[in-house]
């Protein structure tokens, strides 16, 4: 039922490319069965309503249900449905905790869904190698909490409370990669269940080291694979630690121009950033209506650093001055968690301010990344191709890295209207592409951006792509139609 | 006349899996001319004397000359060589400054070497955007130099004056890495012309943006893969603000523990130490003498620090408050250019202060990288082993990164010593396993670890490298015999 409603919801999203298997072709009892007694009868469903919420993830994607979901206790199980599926041409799908935003988990060859958050251990802590490994039912503020008393932390911050091996699976980031670096940076080691239920360990088993030159990086091959090359069953991360002090600060601007200008000069003079964001004047003025906030309408930027005592005052110091260089205005700034937490309530409430300016319709968020010195460009571009999309939509952007969203509302009933959103967004990919960009800096490929990854890699680029899914996953049945 | 001297210098070295052609198969007359006529006449040589140059780089490790150097002038005719050459079954090698230290261009099975140093131009600098692209022929110190007025560096530093295509394809790093990564993290973008001679863009062709999540890390699976999947024709870089000040620092300790002890806590401080290097007492003692300097004879720790004004301060403060904490001695610091270059003396003269010891012997440097807690006991047990072993070594690490060198000095004559060598440094590469490290932080496999990379990765990691060896470079023709 809930399927069947989904279906119906998000049917008419036409994503170019978009694969059908045509008729659902069911399990056999008896495979069925036969998963039961890897994993447990209790750890599989059928059960169309949970099929369809493993079908989707927080994107417009139409709902694509997989014929079985199971929930595997351990790596061995893992390794042995793995096996089973493999042996009989049967799809596998990974499943964390489901926040993706292109479509990374819709079944669209159907097939059985690996659920793994039923495995939920923090395996070893290393503090002193600043190392942990979490198997993937691990959340990253799970594993904050864990940590609090370590005097460390894992600081890549995608916004949700992902999955961490999802988060290696998607190579995320979020708002602390200009100084922490993105999952790609973070990740030491992973294991991984290959598609015909080998284990393999890609810096070799029980490996922590910070560097090493030995062999191909199966590592970086792995993280950003969007579950298309293996199951990423637990992941060795590289801790940072804690800050002994945090101060928060916000400033408008009068143009993006001048607020991407101060970007740019603060990374020029070296001032170690934790956190630089920027809000359009669109951004701002939904999240004053919705948090009630007195903000300027303006182009504004966020930051957070972390340091300690006098070096951390010369920080604040020097991206004021830059700031004002630039024409900032509305300078303020707070150390105390409260103080901070208020000073950019903007900026975290900003997807819920969206929601709000058309209740009833559903969000989406679209990202690229492109040469910071092109951000000015691409954003005024992109708020122009709002504006006569007609559209409702405005941009946040992690811009220390040249990546921005654009956060769209619209109505999920209205075809004509996800139909506009699905031409803005490639427009947009296109128009960071022509720039010298990605056409995602963080969301991944998923079902949305196959037509654009051609575009940015190439043909020999694609083809290497391919030639490399084909020998791990020989017969296409790792979450086949994603990426490639 | 050059190579016959070198087959016999190096000849006693007895690697095992040493793989040998047996007699030299000569290149036809008929493909040396079409080799000149893709190049220039000029730019093709099969002098021996030349071909030795080419078939060796700073090890121990036996000559092996290529059957033709060529020189080409862009990429391509590299495009052009690599295809003839592939559809001939000719092995290709590539050359940069030959700087490494695995036996990467020895010419296992003759062929092809290309030497790639004549295409040396800065292609393209985007200042705001922090990044370069530089073409092979173009060393870590000739960017430096373009880039002193810019306001920008490229800190990546092994040492050696390396081509920076070189280091990528080599995975190198050095004494920045603690602060600034290695090259895994520093390379944007690669050119790479694969076996057949099609070209490549890792990232796509002219993109230099700072992140992506667009489909599989085809730059990370080529850092680091040593020559043996395709030829790097230029690299794009990520590059970094030049600190506004820098502040050199020695100190002594009373054992290996304390000073480890003392890198980890200044990590836990997260004080942002540039470099920390640990020296042991032989290694020091050695300095003294060649140097004439009047070093403490103990393990010591040279460190620098880069930031601006009072920053600066505060971490030398607190790394010294750290370091006395642990019993350290001797704390000096030195902020001029002129003082800072006397003050790490010891530390940049440490090989030649080696090979000074015994004059006449050549010197080998073999390279580990473990979790920084294990550092203390690796460092005790290989400084027993080095006794035990009766060879003149010591050692000198990237402490930070628990990455160290040992630095040995042989009779290249004595096949005895040669053989101890070699025992030493796979008990080395061993111990470094057993403790959760890598047999290379560095240097890479080359011909010398294959053994151990077996051993470090496993049964599924090694087939899944040769799975993409395979994919990538089907006819085995890629700087053959090195890595797997």
């Amino acid at each position: 039922m809930a399927r069947l409603l989904r279906a119906a919801t998000w049917g008419l999203f036409p994503w170019r490319g978009y694969c059908s298997r045509g008729t659902q072709e069911e399990l056999s009892k008896g495979f069925v069965e036969a998963l039961k007694a890897v994993v447990g009868p209790p750890h599989v469903s059928t059960a169309a309503a949970v099929r369809a919420q493993h079908g989707q993830d927080e994107s417009l994607h139409r709902c694509q249900p997989p014929d079985a979901v199971v929930w595997p206790q351990n790596v061995d199980q893992v390794s042995q449905v793995a096996a089973m599926c493999y042996s009989q041409g049967v799809p596998i799908i990974p499943f964390g905790t489901g926040t993706g935003v292109e479509g990374g988990v819709c079944a669209m060859q159907g097939g059985v869904c690996i659920n793994l958050t039923h495995m939920d251990r923090i395996l070893e802590l290393n503090a002193e190698d600043f190392s942990v490994v979490v198997e993937p039912g691990v959340t990253r503020k799970t594993l904050n909490t864990y940590l609090r008393d370590s005097g460390l932390w894992f600081p890549v911050d995608p916004g949700a409370d992902a999955s961490l091996c999802g988060m290696a699976a998607t190579g995320a980031s979020g708002t602390n990669a200009v100084r922490y670096g993105t999952m790609k940076d973070n990740v030491l080691n992973l294991e991984v269940v290959l598609p015909d239920g080998r284990l393999l360990h890609t810096a070799g088993r029980g490996r922590h080291f910070r560097k090493s030159a030995a062999g191909y990086n199966l590592t970086g091959l792995f993280v950003g694979s969007e579950g298309t090359l293996g199951l990423i069953t637990a992941t060795t991360l590289r801790l940072h630690p804690l800050p002994e002090d945090t101060v928060a600060a916000t400033c408008a601007f009068p143009s993006v121009q001048a607020a991407v200008d101060s970007t740019v000069h603060i990374l020029q003079a070296a001032v170690p950033v934790a956190r630089i964001e920027f809000l359009d004047d669109v951004m701002m003025d939904a999240c004053n209506r919705h948090s009630k906030l007195n903000c300027p309408v303006a182009p504004t930027l966020f930051l957070e650093f972390h340091g300690s005592g006098q070096a951390l005052v010369e920080q604040v110091q020097q991206a004021e001055e830059i700031a004002q260089n630039n024409g900032a205005s509305h300078f303020s700034w707070a150390k105390e968690p409260e103080a901070r937490s208020q000073l950019w309530a903007a900026r975290h409430n900003a997807w819920y301010a969206m929601l709000a300016l058309r209740p009833g319709s559903k969000g989406y968020s679209t990202d690229v990344c492109v040469p910071i010195s092109r951000l000015p460009e691409i954003v005024v571009q992109t708020k122009e191709d709002l504006k006569a999309s007609g559209l409702t939509g405005a941009i946040v952007g992690h811009v220390g890295d040249g990546n921005f969203h654009c956060l769209l509302v619209a109505n999920p009933d209205d075809a004509e209207e996800l139909h506009r959103v699905k031409v803005f967004a490639e427009q947009l990919g296109r128009r960071a592409l022509a720039l010298h960009g990605t056409c995602t800096g963080e969301h991944g490929i998923g079902l949305g951006k196959r037509q654009l990854l051609q575009e940015e890699v190439g043909t020999v680029g694609i083809e290497t792509m391919r030639q490399l899914k084909a020998t791990l996953d020989p017969r296409g049945l790792m979450n086949p139609g994603k990426v490639l």
